[in-house]
């Protein structure tokens, strides 16, 4: 089995992007997994790119990719993704997009194909706070995410995919009052346990447990 | 033109449903539009068969569904329903379903078909905070506003329909530490301020404006 | 009795005060207290004369003055006042102080002189929600707390004094992402509740509730 | 020099206390500073008895405590101690004061004699997020913090202490929703940084730098 992991470079004035810094600290083995891992940028016309070129090239079972969310307490396996842009700020390349449908000829939404609360319970269970999340946002997170989904579905069937938001690591927030944030060392703990839940739930349904919103 | 608003009853401990409790102060008429407003339960069996009763009966040209959204700050048009129920608490009736699709036949989401936009712009302008959001959560907010886009998509063809959440008011708040609130007049306005902007783009695409998630 | 009750103009770049705007819609008259209000300066070296000046003036039995907290999710009755200035930002006339003693003789702090839980209990009565704080900051607001407690320690024994702090109103917030607000008239009504309290208690001891913080 | 730190043990329903899950992991030597560690127990009237006796048994020149604070989002040097106790819970034995003074012949309160500012700049050059807080709150930290400068007033003058409050660790957060918490390795890092700055300055006033509180 082999799991395709990406992570961003860094955006909107921040040195490091811990999901980046996270996933190039990843083991290269999780249970019988190869992880390989890819850089992608924060652009909203290129990432699909990077993504769909490391697809080809390596021929995974599974593509997750991991961005930042400032403000966030916990590691957030996301449910799904939105088929529009809408960019509070520009991207890297300095285009922002607002409210514009991703794929024109594509469905509203795509749920992820990762067993999202199996990932929570592992990553609980590894010590890091987690839940799942009901929005990625309308930026290059939720962008990539649908586009990873729209290509399995339409070029690379039988493959399965998702997005994975990590918080703050705690060096970005020094200088930013009130702001939760993890080690990098427990990103790389949390996205480790993820990956071994994703090798473990690979042939059955999602763990089914209580972890909803109620809004 | 004619409006029809919902708002819920209480659920999970609180005494009341501020929803409610802005929805039955709304005037009756807001610019040249009728008001009509119509109490609805907190239960996923139940609700949707309240509001196509209140369709039914009242033909109305857009419906929009209020719900309480406790620990957020201001007033949240939404922008998407999801075809998922999660529970992360029983709804009124008891049931409490776990990664639940809510129509089989139904498409993995729904955009909201209000000027959302134009809806925070116009709240703000009031002096109410507000912005758009993303996620509706998995509860009944999420399980009524998919079921009243599914309605209009398959069974009331141009009629326009969507929600909104509002957070606590003041009096949910006095034992809970930390929790934020506005008043309910403040809701009031910021309700009446959305049905104008409702009104006012009846005929013309949403405001072109910044208004996305990074996440 | 006389209440003398002050507000603060506004400081860093808001256009209003909600002490101010809070203060000056008082009624005249609370329980069977008279309700002097005046408007002070976000200064550290005028508001305490404005103060002074206006206890010369009306000879009240209580001063209580109030300010704004930013950020706070209710209404705190502050419990102690600090010999100590330190400034994040200017004062509204320029002057920002680094750890600067407010009164060479004074003494390390002052505890309020008003009943702070019996205040706490009757806002949360009247609907809105409050807490003892146990910080006034470092800023005017704790400047003129301590300076209020020094006069009546020094000068005008026999008195009464403290600080309230409120937090932001809606108007205040609509362009600030998650920070809490309440209405104007929440704190009216707020405020109103507790001159009740300080009347009701102005010869008995503070209520005997739990209201401590562990941090 | 010597430096004694007590970490407390847990309260509250909690497992561990990150106060000492820090606080045991120091380094034995900080700069050339032996650093003594001894676990206290979070009771009002048996902490101060564990300090003085490690006092007598240690003679340091420094004593600082360190406790937990859940809620907060970095590393907090308090400022100040009150002459009060207000239990919002029971401590480890039982016992749940409410507004009573710690020191009937004890000053109103004792700033901290630790170069908090200094301590603050070390820490968040190592990486780590911190402040200066205004408030040790009501319960035993704040106890300890009054008790520990009152025993140096009163019995070993020349000595300098204070409190550092520490954030949850992640391991407590994850059933927590929404709480921020650092690693045990960062509160590590911080706590020997923010020993480091008490070396460096022990001959000198503390840095004079921006990091007062508005409120």
């Amino acid at each position: 089995m082999r799991i395709l992991v990406t992570g961003f470079d860094p955006f909107e004035h921040e040195p490091i992007n811990p999901s980046w810094e996270a996933v190039r600290r990843l083991p290269d083995k999780v249970s019988d997994a190869e992880i390989i891992k890819v850089q992608i940028p924060t652009s909203f016309a290129r990432s699909p790119e990077f993504v769909r070129d490391a697809i080809l090239r390596h021929d995974p079972d599974v593509v997750v990719s991991v961005g930042q969310a400032g403000g966030r307490f916990g590691i957030n396996p996301e449910r799904v993704a939105i088929n529009l842009d809408d960019g509070r700020i520009a991207d890297n390349d300095g285009y922002q997009p607002i409210d514009t449908p991703i794929r024109a000829d594509g469905p509203t939404a795509y749920f992820s194909s990762l067993p999202v609360k199996a990932m929570v319970t592992a990553i609980r269970a590894a010590g890091i706070p987690a839940a799942v999340s009901n929005t990625a946002g309308t930026y290059v997170c939720n962008h990539i995410m649908y586009q990873i989904l729209y290509m399995i579905d339409r070029e690379f069937p039988g493959k399965r995919g998702g997005f994975v938001h990590v918080p703050y690591i705690a060096q970005q927030v020094t200088d930013k009052p009130n702001q939760p944030a993890l080690s990098v060392d427990d990103l790389v703990t949390a996205l480790t346990s993820a990956m071994a839940a994703i090798v473990e739930y690979r042939d059955k349904p999602d763990e089914h447990s209580v972890g909803g919103a109620t809004h």
